[in-house]
Parts: C-alpha cells; structure tokens; sequence
C-alpha cells in the first residue's frame, strides 16, 4: 500500500486520455504535483492509501479545464458598455477606460479573474494582456496554471511605451519566468491590423530564440480581412504565410472569417485555433469555421475572451453554447457533439497552448490538474451520459473542488488561494474611483 | 408606519414597470399575496414595517421569471441522447422512453423541474406535456404560478386514449382548476402537423367557451413547414389564419421558419410567440426571427423547452443565449440589447401568457412573484448596468430568494416548499429502473 498526499474517490473518472476511458466508480491518487493513478476505483484504493481522502459523493472528476485565450484582467470593464456598435464601444468606452490602466489595476482585475476562473473549474489560463507581468504575479499568488505575454502593437503602450520596448518587457518577462512551476511566457503581438511586418518579424524571430508560443488574434472580423487585403493584397492568414510566421507555435484566437486557402495553410502548418464563441457572438464577429477545422485535423481549443465582451469567464458556458452555436450554424444537430466539446476545454486546449505533455487529462505522470463537479443538485439529475452532462447541463458553480498543480485551490466552493471578499473589494474600489465614468 | 408581511430592502429594486424604473437602494412591501410597494428604499421603510425582514445584501430584487414554454417532466430525459438526427432522436429514444409515461412519474419529473426552476429564478412556467393534471398537481405542491394543458393530437396518447377522450379531459382540468390561485388551464393542440383541422378548430371552440389561452407548437423547422404546405398548400401560420385560429388568445412556440405574410399574420391578429432559442440551436431547428417580430410590435416571451432539447430549464442562460445569438446572426451587436431580453423574461412573458395583471413587474397591486440575486460573488464583479448583468453575467444559482404568490418557496438558496433530496431520489429511481435502457 503506497501512501499518496491527496485520494480523491467515490466518483465518475472523465480522464480524457487518449481512448477516453472513463471509470464509474474511479479514483484518482495524487503525489505531490503529480497524478499517479487515475483508474477504476477498487484498483485504486487497493494500491493506494490517501494522507488527504476527497470524497466526489458520486460527482465527475476530470482534468481541470483550460481557457485558452483571454484578457483576465478586464473583468474590471465586465458590463462597462454592451450591445453598442463596435467602434463606439471600444472608442467611447473601452479604449478611455483602458487608458487608465496601471500594473495595480491589472493585477487586482487578474486576481479577481482567477478567482472567477477556480470557482468555475479553470485551472489554466492563456492571457494576453498590458503589465503582463502583474497577470504572472497574479496568477502565481491564485496557484493557477498560465501562459501570459505583454500585448505588442506599433503605437506607445501605458505599460512599455515604444515597441522596442515592448520586446524587451517581453525577453525580461521570458527570462524571469524561465524556471516557475506555474508561469510560462509567449510572445503576443496583437494583430495583423495593429502590428507592422516588422513587428510581426521580431516577435517571431523572439519566439524561435525562445522556443516560446508566439500568440495572435487573427481573421477575428470580416472587416478585419477587408484591411489586411486592402494592405497587403492578402488575408490576414495569408499575410503571416508570407511572412513565414505560420508554425505549431502559432496559437491564432478567434479565426472566423477564414477563405477556403486559409484554413489550408492553417491545417498544413499545424497552427493551433482558439474558438471565442461567445464573444464572437456578442460583438456580433461571426461565426468561427471550427467544425469544418477540426475535421480538417486542426487543433482547437476554447477560450472565454475578456470580460468586456463575454461578460464572464464562465467556460462552462462557453462549451455549452459552442456546442449549440455549430449545430443551428450547420442545421446539423450531430455537429460539435459532447465529447468533441470536453476535449476542446481539456486535452485539446492543452495542445493549443503546447503543454499536452503536462496538463489537460487525467493521466498517471502527469501534473495533477484536476476538478471535481458535485452532480448532486435537480438541473443535474438523472444522469445519463457525462460528457453531455457536462456541455448541456453543469453550471459553472457545480465545480466543487479544484486542484492544480497538486494543490488544493478550491475545496467544496472555498478559495484555498485567495480572499474572495478582498479580491472583490478591489475592484470595487476601481470600478468606484476610476473606471465608472465610462460607462 | 404600517405593518406588511415581507419587506425587502438593500438592493436595486428592476421593477420592470412601464418605465422601467429602478430604484438603487429599492426596497418592496408585500402584504400577503400583494406587492404593496416597490420603490426607493427610503420612502418604503418609512411607510412600512415588515413582520419579516429581508436582506438583499446589495443585490438585484426583480420580477420572477417567466418560462413561457417547457415540458416539465421531460427532467426525466435529461441528456437520455444527444447529438442525433432528429428522427434517431425521437424514434429510437425519446418516443419509446415516453411511451413508457405514466401520471406518477410526470408528477416526479415535474417536481424535479419546479425544484430545478424555483432555484433558477422561475416563478411561472407555461407546460405542455401529457398526465398535466399531475403537473399542476406538483406545481400547486411546489408553490409556483403556472398555465398547463394537456397535449392533443390525432393519434392515443397515454394518458387520454382517443382524441375526443382529450377534450373531456382538457375540459375537466379546465372546470377542477378554475379557482385555482396559482394554476390555469390552456387547451393545447400539439400542432399542425400532428392536429387535423377539425382537432385544430375543436380546440379553439374549447378555448372560446372557457376563455382560456390557446398554447401550439408553430413553424418550428423548414420541414414542418414544407409537410404543411404540401398538405394544405399554405404555411402553418396561413393554415392556422384560413381557419380562423389566430388571435391574442393564440401562443405560438418557436415562430423560427416564418415567411413575410406569417411575420405580417402574426402582428395583425396579435399572435403570442415564445422563443426558445437553445432548443432551436441544440436541435438545428433554426434561428427564429425575434429581433423582427419585436419591432414589428409582436409581444414575445422566452422559454426553455424541455430538458430533452437544452438539456435544463435556465432561462437566465436561455436569455445571455437569446441575446447573443441574434447579434451574430444579423452581424449587428445593437440588437436584443438587454433590456429588451429581461423584458421578454418578465413582464413580456406575463403578457404572452395573458397574466400581465398579475405577474411579470414589481407594481403595487400586482401579485407578489419576486426574485433576489446575490452579486457578492468574484463572476458579478464589479456592476456597472443592471440589466447588462442580468443577461451577460448573472448565473442560476445567483438567484438565492424566491417568492411567488407572497410565499416565500426558496430562501438563501433553500428550497421551502420541496424537498429537494427527495424529488431527485424520485427521478432518480424512474431512470434507473425504466428509462435508462433507452439511452
């Protein structure tokens, strides 16, 4: 019998391994940071004897869910302006708002997302955001797993100031994070709209001396393809093809308005995809080609976007409405099915953002991300079949507990990490003293 | 100072009224089943003295919602299959599971549901389903306000037998609960394509002779709508028109494959339509064209449908759904803005089912159905616009009071008039001993 820290039993394993292999009763047994059983209960209390034993009380257990793109700190602007036309909203409100953005800001908005993001089941976040390296410290204090980088565009930054600048932050930001267990680095230029070929060159060149994901928004609006054709004589795709910028190590967010030549090049250079259903629904962007991607063989994750234009950082929700979304899009109700969806918020995200061999599923020598939900409620009875349980019906308030990185962020709805009322006080203050007046 | 049996203070009271005034701080006296006040919070607390007191801790206080179409006792079939053909779906799944329906377990999975809806901040539901006499049994039970029928169409159900047998019954149901203060009774012919004309204009006569509403599933899918134009050579809109069954007593379900004229018919008769637009996505039925209907002056409410399309019966959800969904679709983020949305949720809803006089806004004289929600939470920070967060950010179980009718049913997340252990055991067994087979 070997002594494990943390067993967690008594409940409907979701492993999300490579056959799927679920084990109703199972139980996971973690040592450390690591998972080192996750099975068929009986064969796992045979083997192992927990000095912490976490009772599911029938519930699901599964990897810890991965939001693979967002902007945490913007929960200081959730509901600031919605329902507005495009350019009044990010001219009258949004951009205003955010020129009154300091590293304290950023940190306080990002905490406050983390505690949003455990309390519903997000145990890593990719970021793009300013004062990135408050979003690290941020998530470094929360205990959460992320990939962050400092936003590069070609006019001065409130954090940076001048571009050159900005890869500087960027190197000092790869190189103080090089060695944390939680924390990891990538090169973030905004967009083809806002960034030069020159930027965009650097940035790549700074991602290949690095070995370090090199994150993008692309192809996100129509009008956005318009500009970059008028520009360039491409599409945005196009465009980083011809820059030769396209790679694995591309993580490309949002990809809606894609041609039938885009989401060839996308496929043949293995660049990963994050889908943004929801905020490509309220700011009315269009709708992602994802289904189309993925039969193509394109790696997709799932991402909330920021809470300007979400309002939440609920993905739970996200999936359920992805899952929705493709269907009616297509008139085709098998499209975007439970699993496909699961594995876009879990494995495949882990992918997306290069740490599959890490996170994203339940699986023994891995490090011990981890969610439990609580089923024990009327919306979540009966259950039939987990992974639809957990597309259509499971809220994000069901996650019960969460672990990441074999500790114990979240136990039965408690931050273990964070002082909510604190975090919430925070922003608050914020809201109240700086940011009200733009709405 | 006068004495009133509930009052409510420290919170932003959403009245929903014909202004749409809110008052923050708000406060609301009740007075048994009556809301004698909802207004600034000073001016109520100095008129009224509550027997009981009620804090909102800075909350929402609003209106219940208004689920407009469900079939409640579908909560058995939660997630039974998914991701299917709609004639997989219904014929090897849904139609021989419901075969198996008997009045007990309509009255459990109806409980479940009330359970399900009380804790999601429903307070009146619209049903359609068979056995309805036990779902107005268990809604009498769980305390909530709602309009049920028993569904009718040319083949034997059953619960009923032959059709005629289902006009005796609908007409008993109609005389047991006439006095009824929370339940009443629509006749509910299924819809065109499942109802003869002569069903169709029985059923309208039984409507005229009792004044009660007449509740039909209409133009749910393109192919509903080519079935009844080869049928009849006219849409199901123009079909119901040529035989004299549209009119402000008419609630339409769905509404999604409308032609101009049908747009046109609907206005002019004052046709009641529901929207439902997560079943519409989950079944690839289409998007219903509401944003049109509303400016043509259509009343509109919202509605879940039943657990085996969504798969649960959240119409806060449905409502961040509703609006994001028709912003992507016509690629215009002005539309369904949020006031709108809680309109459709609440007084919009009370005018679809006829009981505007009663429920739907916090107006003195009105029947006190009431909600608080709870934004002390990391997701409902920080609030800059209440009904931006309502629709965008506020999730089911925010809700932690409910009142319908004066009777407090849930308080701080408790449900008072059910017990919830129970009504899941109750499901739970109907699942595992008679449905789960046909999953």
């Amino acid at each position: 019998m070997k002594q494990v820290d943390i067993l967690i039993q008594n409940g409907t394993v979701v492993t999300m391994n490579e056959n799927l292999s679920c084990y109703s009763p199972g139980a996971v047994a973690v040592c450390g940071d690591i998972i080192v059983e996750a099975g068929a209960e009986e064969s796992v209390l045979d083997r192992f004897e927990g000095k912490k034993v976490i009772d599911a009380h029938g519930g699901i257990i599964m990897p810890g869910l991965i939001n693979a793109h967002t902007h945490a700190a913007m929960t200081c602007f959730r509901g600031l302006a919605d329902d507005l036309p495009l350019m009044t909203w990010l001219n009258e409100h949004i951009f205003p708002a955010e020129s009154t953005l300091s590293s304290e800001m950023v940190y306080s908005g990002t905490l406050l997302a983390c505690a949003e993001m455990i309390l519903s089941g997000t145990t890593t976040f990719c970021d793009m955001y300013l004062f990135e390296d408050s979003v690290a410290k941020a998530a470094r204090r929360a205990g959460m797993r992320a990939l962050v980088g400092e936003v590069l565009y070609d006019f001065p930054s409130p954090n940076y100031g001048p571009i050159e600048k900005g890869f500087d932050y960027t190197a000092m930001l790869i190189d103080k994070w090089k060695d944390d267990p939680l924390v990891s680095i990538a090169v973030e230029p905004h967009s083809t709209y806002l960034c030069s070929p020159d930027l965009l060159q650097k940035a790549q060149q700074l991602c290949v001396k690095h070995d370090v994901p090199l994150v993008i928004h692309l192809a996100e609006t129509a009008q956005e393809v318009s500009r970059i054709r008028k520009e360039y004589g491409l599409t945005p795709v196009g465009h980083l093809a011809d820059l030769h910028i396209l790679g694995p190590h591309l993580i490309a967010d949002h990809c809606v308005a894609l041609t039938h030549e885009d989401k060839t090049l996308l496929r043949e250079f293995d660049v990963k995809v994050v889908h943004n259903p929801e905020s490509n629904m309220k700011l009315a962007s269009g709708i992602a080609p994802i289904p189309e991607l993925i039969d193509n063989g394109v790696t997709v994750g799932i991402g909330t976007d920021g809470c300007a234009s979400n309002n939440n950082l609920d993905l739970l929700g996200e999936m359920d409405c992805a899952a929705k979304l493709h269907k009616v899009n297509l008139f085709d109700p098998t499209v975007m099915d439970a699993r496909t969806v699961v594995k876009m918020a879990t494995i495949e995200g882990a992918r997306v953002l290069g740490m599959d061999a890490i996170t994203g599923s339940l699986v023994a020598g891995k490090k011990a991300d981890l969610i439990i939900i609580d089923i024990r409620k009327p919306h979540l009875t009966p259950m039939y079949n987990v992974y639809s349980h957990l597309v259509y019906a499971v809220k994000s308030n069901d996650v019960s507990t969460a672990i990441i990185n074999g500790r114990i962020v979240m136990e039965e709805r408690a931050l273990k990490t964070l002082d909510a009322e604190e975090t919430m006080a925070a922003v608050n203050r914020i809201a109240d003293e700086r940011l009200r007046s733009f709405s």
